[in-house]
């Protein structure tokens, strides 16, 4: 049986992989869509080999540079972020794969919910920026929501089959990425490549950013609770620098049920795909004789305010982790443009978390709002 | 709801550590028979917190010290192997627990599926010795098989909700026992205080010293053969001193889906006794920041050779992990009596293996028979 499938953000790293992945199980998908910021190159290889019948650029300049070869090709362009949101709210494919890069992929989420269709997400910031309207959109919904995130899709292949009234806790594991040990008085000092430079998985800038403030693992924290429903007192974080256990949940007897393995996106991705099958794959295998000792400490919140201001803001709930959100897009830019500090980052994304106007239930147009006021704000200040 | 229960073996460790399951369970089961094999005045005390109905002594000389108390109690008493064996068939018990020693748990296991009663099965014997026996009285019954040791236990966790056919292998976790590091020059001189005393679980004598020869894992790599179906080249050990990690199945896409947690038989206990729900318990939990690092290491198999012995019953089948089993009960009791060498108890096992008269498909009395010829044979060499 061949599943159609459309793949926003597929030439980011989520995307490459999940076309490598496809490829693997070629009989069983089929690419309908593909979209890109502005990667044409990249794009045009990816529709020579998957033939895909419409794809989105939304960067309009890029766009216009492949218009007439994908005209004689035959292949429908959707340009600018219209065009993207236009794919996103297509039904005739059978599940999304939502690559995209921080904000901007909320509403093709909700797009693809809203026409009926599966999303695999990879794209967290949907959930941390609008997990309650996507909550509801999903319950007016025949659509279902699988984690790609390596973390959420280990603790969902540790659900499968248990009672949700069961499990006692979540468990997320972080590797602490690569600052974990260097000193603190020094992380003003820290530099766009070291920052990028993350010691076990190969991921794009924004997500490599958010791994050395530990962002990553604060909005994971908030992803988990709108993905799972468990509360800020049931979701603990333990460091694991070797990313070997991908995250875990502990039962109400004590048991705790882990998922291991090599770090390699391609086995989430591909679960997500695959629900509930574990289908065949040829990547290489955790060796545990090889991978050496698992070691676990505890989350350092002084080294990494970023976590803090997650749970905060799960305790705030309303607009808090949308505005976190926002502002961590924006601080992340600007330090990959080295116009802030490393330190900046968290520094900036607390102020937007306080003195944000909250909203306890917001719209989508309040959430659009919002990100008119963080962006002024954080240029203002 | 009230669930009745039937504990043999309730004096040993296992049957010690069910009763304090169901002490803390106390609204959801009723203890309807115990047994002891001479073990009275612990049984004495178990009649008087559970109140049984009626309860068996194997060994008649203990039992007639208690018959008269028993009787003033209204309590039926059974009393020898017979009684045993009476009591394993009633059927007006919801799940029986075999925590019986050896290879005497086999015959009760039958009984028990016979009757169509589910069983909680912490004797592996019973599937070593008959694992085909059995397997066949489970097709034709409505009984079901909940495994207690705590390797099988984890891999039955982490089946839950899959499909077996997207488990690529089974991984045996084993602390590698008290001799891991020991020289292997010096295992002649093993006393049996020294392999008594097992660095992380609290055991009955039988199953500690078959954990000092590593026999035990052999034991269960057979005992998962009968239980889950998978080949000998399906299931692999790994050594993990710090039996954190209970044990792992690898999926085809390469997840590992592990149980863990705090070495502690009430865990897997008390999953059997409430599948398909992991209830409220109040045991010590795993503290990732205080379990110290986790290790692998691969399983020596010169320094314990048991091992390869149960892979070659495996690739034998028929009677091969019978008559291993059945030489290990009397190695293992002899070198309790002091009465062989550590290292003599492979060496013996290695024998009856080789030279039993094999037989393909055997019935329980071809098995009788063989134990036979196995005692005579090992009191004769």
């Amino acid at each position: 049986m061949v599943r159609t499938i459309s793949i926003l953000g597929s030439t980011g790293s989520i995307g490459v992989n999940a076309l490598e992945v496809i490829s693997n199980l070629k009989k069983s998908f089929k690419v309908k869509y593909l979209s890109t910021n502005k990667n044409v190159d990249l794009l045009i290889s990816q529709i020579k080999e998957h033939k895909p019948k419409s794809v989105a650029v939304v960067d309009e300049l890029a766009a216009k540079k492949i218009k007439s070869a994908l005209d004689e090709m035959g292949i429908e362009l959707l340009m600018g972020k219209v065009g993207l949101l236009d794919l996103s709210q297509r039904n005739d494919v059978e599940l999304v794969l939502n690559g995209l890069v921080g904000a901007s992929g909320m509403q093709p989420t909700i797009n693809a919910i809203r026409a009926g269709v599966n999303v695999a997400l990879a794209n967290k910031e949907s959930l941390v920026m609008a997990g309650n309207i996507i909550n509801k959109e999903l319950e007016s919904s025949d659509a279902k929501l699988f984690p790609v995130d390596s973390e959420h899709s280990a603790i969902w292949q540790c659900m499968v089959g248990e009672n949700l009234d069961d499990i006692d806790r979540i468990i997320l594991t972080g590797s602490g990425g690569p600052f974990r040990e260097r000193p603190l008085s020094t992380f003003s000092n820290i530099t766009r490549d070291e920052a990028l430079d993350h010691p076990n998985w190969d991921m794009g800038n924004k997500i490599s950013i958010d791994s050395a403030t530990m962002m990553n693992k604060g909005l994971e924290v908030i992803e988990a609770y709108w993905l799972f429903g468990f509360g800020l007192d049931k979701i603990d974080i333990v460091v694991h620098p070797q990313s070997i256990i991908h995250s875990m949940i502990e039962m109400n007897d004590g048991a705790i049920k882990a998922q291991m393995g090599v770090p390699d996106m391609k086995v989430p991705i591909q679960y997500a795909l695959t629900y509930p099958e574990h289908a065949l794959s040829n990547w290489e295998r955790l060796d545990f004789f090889k991978c050496g000792d698992l070691t676990f400490q505890e989350p350092d919140f002084e080294r990494f305010p970023s976590i803090s201001l997650a749970f905060r803001a799960l305790d705030l709930l309303g607009t808090a982790g949308t505005a976190l959100n926002l502002a961590n897009d924006i601080t992340v830019d600007l330090f990959l443009n080295e116009q802030i500090l490393f330190t900046d980052i968290p520094r900036i994304n607390e102020i937007i978390l306080e003195e944000h106007p909250w909203i306890e239930d917001p719209t989508l147009e309040d959430i659009t709002n919002l990100e008119e006021w963080v962006n002024e704000k954080i240029y203002n200040l």
